[in-house]
C-alpha cells in the first residue's frame, strides 16, 4: 500500500440496537467484505441516479457475492428527484420483484438518492433493511449519521420523511474524483460545520489542510470525512429524534435555506448557502458580544478557501429572508430559532435575539 | 350510574418510551379528560370519513378545548380509500395549514382511518403525535394495539406502512350501536381469533357472553375489548416489530387473504374471512392430530354464534387459495407458514406441514 492509498477505518455510530458502522477508504467499492456481512437476505436492490450509474455502478455490483437476486433502479438526478412520486417509484419496483421483508435496498448516490432510498426502506411493508453507499462529500459527512430520510413538498423541503438508520455505510473516497469542485466545496461547507459548532482543533486541522482537500489527497479527505462523522455521530447518539442539541447541526441553516428557497433549489448549491448562512450567523454571534472581530475574520478565510460565496445574493432584501425563515421546520408555533455561535467550537440555540437586532444584521450583511 | 353505562377501564401497552393508555368506556366521546393530556400541542387534525363524519366529528370536536387551532379532514369510505394518494392528501392539508412538529393528528374511524392517520403521522416532519379513536370493533380490537400503520398497494394489502405508536387509544364502546351487525360480527371474529391463540379461559367467557355483545351490551363489549387488547398488548411487547411470537396474531389470516383476494376485498369483510380461515387452520390441526374433534366443533360453534360464516366460497379451488397464499408477507423467502393450534388457547407458527395434508384440506373443506 503506498501513501497515496491509506488503509481504511471504521467509525462506529453508536444508537442501541440500531448501531451502525461507517466505513471510510479510498477504493472500498467492490470490495465485497465491506457489504456482506450487512445483506438482510438474498434480494438486493441498488437505486442510484443517472450520473452515478455510468462511474460507479458496475464497480459496485462487481463487489456483491454471486448467488443474490439483484435488481437496480436508476432515477434521474437532482433535487427535483425528491419526491414522494419517486420513492413510489422504488416500491413498485420491489413489489413488481417480488422482494420480501427481508430484502436490502442500497443508495448509491448523493444525499437526494439516499434520502428517498432511506425513506423507501422505512416505509416498504413497514422497514426493510438499507445501505448507503455515497458518493458526494456532502452525503458523506452529512446523510451518512442521523438517520434522516425523506422528499420535499411542494410546500417545503423535507416535510415528509423517517428517521431509519442503515445497516452500514461505505465512503469510498475515490469516488470523490468525478464529483465537480464546486460540489466537493459544498460538501466543504457542512465539514467547516462541525469545525464550528462542535470542536476548534478540527477548526485548526482544516485551515491546515484546506488546500490538500480541495486537491483530493486521499489521506486528507478520510481524515475529514472520519473526523466529521464522528462529530455528528456524538451528537446524534445524544439525540437522536432531535428534540434538542441535536439542532446545533442546523447551523447556518435556517439562514441558508432562505438563501436557496430565494433563488431557487439548485442555483446556490446547499452547502454554498450554508457556508454563507454560517458567516451571517458568525456575524450576528459578533454583534451580540460573542465572537471577536477576529473570530469572524478567521471564518470567513476558512469559508473562503474552501471556495464557497461569503456574500449573501444581491437581489435578497430583508423580507426576503424573514418571510423564508418564519417558515423553517424548527420554529415550534412561530417563536424564531436561530444557531449562534457562543465562541468558535462552541454553538448554541438561541430565542432571544431581539427582532431589531436580526433585521439589522439582514440589512447590513454584505451582499454580492 | 346505571348497570348499563359501567365505568371506563384503562390499560397500559408497555412498550417503553412508546408505552401508552387505552381508555375504555361507554360514553367517553366528547369527554376533554379523556384526550387533552396527550395532545403534543396547540394543532390538532381530525381525520375521519364519509360514514363516520355524521355521527361523530361534532360529538369528538365538543370533547376539545377551546383554545386549540382544529383542523377536519373527511376522506372517503371503505378499503379502496387506503392508498397513498389518500395519505398524501393528510399531508397536503397539514402543511396547507401550516402544522408543525408540535401537532397532533387524530383518527375517528375504522381501521382504514386509523392505517391512514398512523402513517400520515409517522412520515409527517419525520414523525408527529396520533390518537386513535376507533368506532368499529374491528378497529378497537385490532389497529388499537401494535401500531401497524400504512397503505395498500394495487400489488399487495398493507405493503407501504411503518411501526408507529399513538400517544392514547380512546375507545367508546358506544360508537358500536352505529355499527351494521355485519361489521359487529366481522370485529368479533378478531376477538374470538385472541381466545383460540392465546387463552382458553377468554373463549369459554365469549361462549357464555356472544349474545350478550351481539345485543351491544355495553359491559361485556367493554370486557370483550379489554381482554382482547390486553391479550395482543402482552404479545406486541414480546415482539414489537414482529420478528416472532407477534406472527401468531395471523391466525386464520393466510387462509383468510386468500378469501378476501379472491372474492375481491369488500365483498367478504375482513372479519368474515379470518373466521373462515381459523376454522380452517382449526381443522388442518386437527388432521395433524393436534386438535379433537370436539375442539373443531366448539371453534364452528362459536365462529357460527358471531353470526360468520363458516364455509369457504363456493367458487374458490385449490389452486386459487395455494397462489395467493404464496403471496403472503408472512412467507420468507418462498417458505409457506401457517399458524395452526396445538389446542384451544395454544398457537403455534409450523412450516412443517407436507404440501400434500395441506392441499387435501384445501379440496376437502366445506364449500358454500
Amino acid at each position: 500500500m503506498t501513501p497515496h492509498t491509506p488503509s481504511p477505518v471504521t467509525l462506529n455510530v453508536e444508537l442501541g440496537e440500531r448501531s451502525y458502522p461507517i466505513h471510510i477508504g479510498a477504493g472500498l467499492l467492490g470490495g465485497p467484505q465491506w457489504l456482506t456481512p450487512y445483506l438482510a437476505g438474498r434480494q438486493v436492490m441498488v437505486v442510484t441516479n443517472e450520473v452515478v450509474a455510468p462511474h460507479y455502478l458496475e464497480r459496485f455490483k462487481a463487489g456483491l457475492p454471486a448467488d443474490l437476486e439483484v435488481r437496480e433502479l436508476v432515477l434521474p438526478d437532482g433535487e427535483a428527484t425528491k419526491t414522494l412520486e419517486h420513492v413510489s417509484r422504488i416500491w413498485d419496483a420491489l413489489l413488481e420483484a417480488g422482494f420480501n421483508r427481508r430484502c436490502t435496498l442500497v443508495a448509491l448516490g448523493g444525499g437526494v438518492i439516499g434520502d428517498m432510498v432511506g425513506f423507501a426502506a422505512a416505509g416498504y411493508q413497514r422497514g426493510v433493511a438499507f445501505l448507503q453507499v455515497p458518493t458526494t462529500l456532502l452525503s458523506q459527512v452529512d446523510s451518512s449519521v442521523g438517520g434522516k430520510t425523506g422528499v420535499n413538498h411542494p410546500l417545503g423541503k423535507n416535510m415528509i420523511g423517517a428517521f431509519w438508520q442503515p445497516r452500514a455505510v461505505l465512503i469510498d473516497t475515490d469516488t470523490l474524483v468525478t464529483l465537480p469542485p464546486r460540489e466537493l466545496s459544498a460538501g466543504l461547507a457542512e465539514v467547516i460545520k462541525y469545525g464550528l459548532i462542535r470542536d476548534a482543533d478540527f477548526l485548526a486541522w482544516l485551515e491546515a489542510n484546506m488546500a490538500a482537500l480541495r486537491a483530493l489527497d486521499q489521506a486528507a479527505l478520510r481524515e475529514a470525512i472520519r473526523r466529521s462523522c464522528a462529530l455528528k455521530a456524538e451528537i446524534v447518539a445524544a439525540d437522536e429524534t432531535e428534540q434538542g442539541v441535536r439542532a446545533l447541526l442546523n447551523l447556518g441553516h435556517t439562514f441558508g435555506h432562505a438563501i436557496e428557497a430565494h433563488q431557487g433549489y439548485g442555483n446556490w448549491l446547499h452547502g454554498e448557502a450554508v457556508g454563507t448562512g454560517m458567516l451571517m450567523a458568525a456575524e450576528l454571534s459578533r454583534r451580540l458580544g460573542w465572537l471577536s472581530e477576529a473570530d469572524v475574520a478567521r471564518s470567513r478565510r476558512i469559508v473562503a478557501a474552501a471556495g464557497l460565496p461569503e456574500a449573501a445574493p444581491a437581489a435578497m432584501g430583508v423580507d426576503d429572508f424573514l418571510s423564508r425563515m418564519r417558515l423553517d421546520k424548527k420554529n415550534i408555533d412561530a417563536r424564531l430559532r436561530l444557531i449562534l455561535l457562543r465562541g468558535l467550537g462552541d454553538a448554541c440555540l438561541d430565542d432571544q435575539t431581539p427582532p431589531s437586532l436580526l433585521e439589522a444584521l439582514l440589512r447590513d450583511y454584505p451582499r454580492s
